[in-house]
């Protein structure tokens, strides 16, 4: 399978996250992609430019992403950017100035730092997606890999969160579209709801996004990933949650996988990127589900059986000794099944 | 004048914060209530019970309050509860369980920890302001002082903030009405805006809430009190916002003031409480305005010109060394003056 990763995406590299009232080191490290980029034989990603991302993320966001760090630096503070004051629900949307306000206006979490190549590794995370994407559409493989990083899936239409800045596999699905697709699928299979990917997409009638993944009512990120969030407007069923409790093993992750492809293949969509994520391993550091590498493969296979081309998006995983094994074990299943 | 002040409000004490991007000292230490404390003959608050607290504040949101550190003892992690994901603008409100979302959910920064005794140091400071005002409305003085601590004025309906938990302004100025008032002005006068104020009063016609503030396009709480926000409904016009520049003297504050006063003086209320903030002051260590100790005195002799009984509620204030002296010139202005 085609594996497109750019080097450059590894330069973003925070020092920190604060996590459970505390700093800890940040997990989405650098060595996640590298260990996974060793596996294979990873092609550059190519230039698209700022369209793509465009079509997905309000303009007024990505000058914010682009400046950020500058702007933290110029107030006389050095280190990372740290969101830490947030608009309450309902508040109005302002013009700010300040870069303590843009910071929080722009995320919903104080563990997504802005450190200096963060836009850089985020743009060509970005471009990754693309590059796959069109080595998908115009070549003669039925999957292509793109070994996103940072990941994206947490991030929305004009906020960071959850180590994600620019969502990749949103931008890859509209671009898709915007390149003749008439329906695309999303389907979300890390351990966290893929809340940014639902919000972009909420209103839309021709992206299906389904996730599987912890149950938000004990797991971040709380707010979305409920089983009643559905869609609305045009978008009106075309979401699906189906959120699994702690300890969740492959019999019962299979059974609520198997029901998503049956939905997803009724819907009959023309291409399906997966938003892949190592974290539902049984070793994950950060995670509570139980799933062994072998069970990736299954995986896989299942999603394949929708039998439509397949871009798979790489999101979180963080126990890095498995995380190489546990994503190659994946895009074997797909290899084999396509 | 009659000084209220009730030392169970000094136990709320959180380690730290998160400040620039990093942790500092928790600012708002019990030592600067005992600092102004040592200058009266207070008397202590009596119990007004939970009523009055819920007349301005949600019942998930004082369940939440009273739940918290004990919750979040629970999942395991020592220290002080702190809020680290939030939901973003437009997300809707959710029945949440776990601690950790609980904290996003009613908090709009990442500063504002609950300690062990931070329910029972935000009860006492809410009961303070209760006491100071009853002896205001039954007694034969013209203003009472409540010394309350924490502050309350960025606590809003349900939710914290700014080292703030209940709104003690606004629970006096409501519990005012329930006496039988039928116009009651609050005059935020602290460097801050008082958003959580101006937010519980920003429909209501029988509250007229006016701040005078660092502009918020460069200073917390950002996304509040700009001066375009005049009220909503039945409150339109009954906000007043007046944001000052950073670096702002006494001749340019008491212009900007005797403007406001003539404002709620023309509106005619009953009663005014007025949330006092001595991090207006020149020395004070988190905040760019310029007054002097002396012009405590003026600034409380022109707020009394509105000619009717004044409630002083005790909010922010950080340069320790000068807060009683300069909390001691406001009183002394409002004691001569009425």
């Amino acid at each position: 399978m085609r594996v497109i990763f750019d080097p450059r995406q590894t330069e973003h590299a925070p020092e920190r996250e604060l996590h459970n009232g505390a700093w800890a080191p940040y997990a989405e490290v650098p060595a996640r992609a590298e260990s996974i980029a060793a596996l294979f034989d990873c092609q550059p990603a190519r230039d698209f430019g700022m369209a793509p991302l465009e079509a997905v993320h309000a303009p007024e966001y990505l000058q914010f992403l682009q400046d950020a760090w500058t702007d933290w630096q110029q107030t006389g503070r050095g280190g990372d950017a740290i969101p830490y004051a947030f608009p309450v629900r309902r508040r109005r949307a302002l013009s700010l100035e300040r870069i303590d306000a843009r910071m929080g206006r722009h995320a919903f979490d104080a563990a997504t730092p802005i450190a200096r190549d963060t836009w850089k590794s985020a743009y060509w995370s970005a471009q990754t997606a693309l590059t796959a994407l069109e080595d998908l559409l115009t070549g003669t493989q039925p999957a292509t890999f793109a070994l996103c990083r940072p990941p994206g899936h947490h991030s929305g239409h004009d906020y960071m969160g959850g180590y994600c800045y620019l969502n990749s596999a949103a931008i890859a699905a509209r671009h898709a579209l915007s390149s003749g697709a008439k329906r695309v699928a999303v389907l979300d299979v890390d351990y966290h709801h893929g809340n940014g990917t639902q919000d972009i997409f909420y209103e839309s009638a021709d992206v299906f996004f389904a996730s599987i993944h912890a149950d938000p009512s004990t797991d971040y990120p709380f707010y979305w990933g409920h089983a009643d969030e559905c869609g609305a407007g045009e978008g009106q069923g075309t979401t699906l949650n189906v959120p699994l409790p702690r300890g969740t093993q492959w019999n019962a992750y299979r059974d609520a996988l198997a029901g998503v492809v049956e939905r997803l293949s009724a819907w009959k969509p023309e291409l399906v990127v997966v938003s892949f994520g190592a974290d539902t391993f049984a070793g994950d550091p950060i995670s509570e589900f139980l799933l062994r590498t072998e069970d990736y493969e299954q995986m896989a296979q299942l999603v394949a059986t929708i039998g439509v081309p397949i871009l798979v998006v790489m999101e979180g995983g963080y126990a890095i000794g498995d995380l190489g094994a546990n994503t190659a074990s994946f895009l074997a299943g797909i290899a084999t099944a396509l």
